[in-house]
């Protein structure tokens, strides 16, 4: 639960004043995100996410994650778009944070996701890929694989206060994981952070994918992998081979995936199960205790990077190779 | 901030269709009350809130809390009113929960009221004692002068960490209090926590009154010392004599005090300074560093306790007695 910013009232005011989009009647700080400030605004003409960036997005990021939102608005991919005030900003300030209204993406995201859930989303992915094809921006993967051993050093052998010998598991499955990293994998914008909580749902339909601000340029594989991790698992920590192939099955209907891609997957998400392992393995030794945020438990990727260490090819994610 | 309960989505889903609201296309946890877990529920009809009541509220008085608000919104006071689910039932279970579904009342509160907000608070609150005086349920008021001294003790000598001297100061007010309190004055339901945070306005219009979760049965008067104190100072500590007597005046616009009344409110405004400043020293001195919910600061109380303990009579406030 995040609202990190108080906004005087006068102030809100004023800054609705500057879009066309009808008198403020209402806003409230939602407890969605861990990075930025949310408030939830209603207007006489409908409702939207006023969002302002705090110190952990980098400001000069924030062009990037706008245009993004913008592009694939306008190619019809169904996201929160920034909204332009009278003047054509999007971006702008708000009690001396960067801020900016976005419309409101009805839906409700999925805590228990089904093998309908994991092919709508893969669909969704496929589109999104797509569709940001000719966005001109880049942004790099700052969180991609050379990141990684840094981040394992940082958390050294406080690791094993966690699981006993994690700190040389986690270093041996990096020299595997460094050795084999496949370059040259179709590329372009990714997600990079598609968990259910990203993924709104109207029924069964999926109605939008929110959260761009983790997005960035690394291999479309690589987006796919971070699903089968955070979308393919049961609580029991199973992974469930016909998610995965509903995700992958559906993607593949809408972009075809390349034999290269195919083959890379097991290390990928291989890679994509440490990634968020580390991130949260860090978190878990450095937030204080009765922190705002509770950070998440790293031993379910731990699980998740030992299955796919057993995994032998992209079959036992219940695809075969084309 | 708060959401302390979880709500499955599917739970939540059947919930909301027990009710003749629409479907279901979003539900956002708020930022909004320290007691309570609150959603900003939309459906395709319209906007709602859904509260599940935590632990610190005592299910007996739910029924009380709910059939306030449905008494009061059908006098034509506007505050958020319970819906009925198609069996006709307000006060629910959801998440293991008590829980209610709201309807949402559009309005902002406001950080700095002007003369013109009091004025329009003062009316309220008087239309509010109005409209509750034929509700049938009584609450006593377990924050009464009666609870204070044994909240001081429990508060002790660290009181004096907080302010030099602090616990000597309180005890001998209290005695004051205690000696004085007015007997006999004209009661009913009371809000007895109309802070600015529970009373919205669109632009200078106030919209509605909001968080009936301390209403009880007091004097009439000694919610008017609540708003003085939480209203009529500045941030500087200064008393806004111009406030007050627009606060009161229009109260009386509406509903004439009586004399005993005008006499009895320099010493309502300390007894309500004296419970705000106990409830806040209290939670000071028991939250847990870095707790979710950030304790306020008891000394500005201390300053409102100190300025009423000045004031000779009903004229300090702006008015005179009838």
């Amino acid at each position: 639960m995040a609202v990190y910013t108080e906004v005087p009232d006068d102030e809100l005011a004023r800054f609705i004043d500057e879009y066309d989009v009808g008198s403020l009647t209402s806003c409230k700080g939602i407890a969605e995100g861990v990075e930025n400030s949310n408030f939830l605004v209603h207007t006489d003409t409908g409702a939207f996410i006023l969002t302002l960036y705090e110190k952990r997005v980098d400001p000069k990021d924030l062009p990037f994650f706008i245009g993004l939102m913008l592009h694939l608005a306008q190619k019809g991919f169904t996201c929160p778009t920034p909204v332009e005030d009278r003047a054509g900003n999007t971006l702008k300030q708000l009690a001396g944070r960067p801020a900016a209204l976005i419309t409101f993406l009805e839906g409700m995201w999925i805590r228990r996701p089904t093998g309908r859930h994991c092919s709508a989303l893969g669909a969704a992915l496929a589109r999104m890929h797509l569709a940001s094809q000719d966005f001109s921006m880049t942004r790099p993967n700052a969180l991609s694989w050379p990141s990684w051993r840094p981040l394992l050093e940082q958390c050294g052998a406080r690791s094993n206060d966690v699981v006993l010998g994690l700190y040389d598991e986690l270093g041996s499955e990096l020299g595997d994981i460094e050795r084999n990293w496949p370059e040259g994998l179709p590329a372009g914008i990714v997600h990079a952070d598609l968990f259910p909580d990203n993924v709104f749902f109207l029924g069964d339909r999926l109605s939008g994918v929110i959260d761009f601000y983790f997005a960035c340029t690394d291999a479309y594989a690589y987006d796919i992998a971070i699903c089968l991790n955070a979308w393919c698992f049961e609580i029991d920590g199973s992974f469930n081979v016909t998610k995965a192939r509903a995700l992958l099955s559906a993607y593949q209907g809408e972009r075809a995936l390349e034999d290269a891609e195919y083959h890379a997957l097991p290390l990928l998400a291989r890679g994509s199960a440490m990634r968020f392992l580390l991130t949260r393995l860090y978190d878990w030794l450095n937030t204080p205790e009765g922190a705002l945020v509770r950070p998440k438990d790293p031993v379910e990727y731990l699980n998740k990077l030992r299955f796919h260490r057993t995994a032998e090819s992209v079959r036992d994610y219940g695809i075969d190779a084309a």
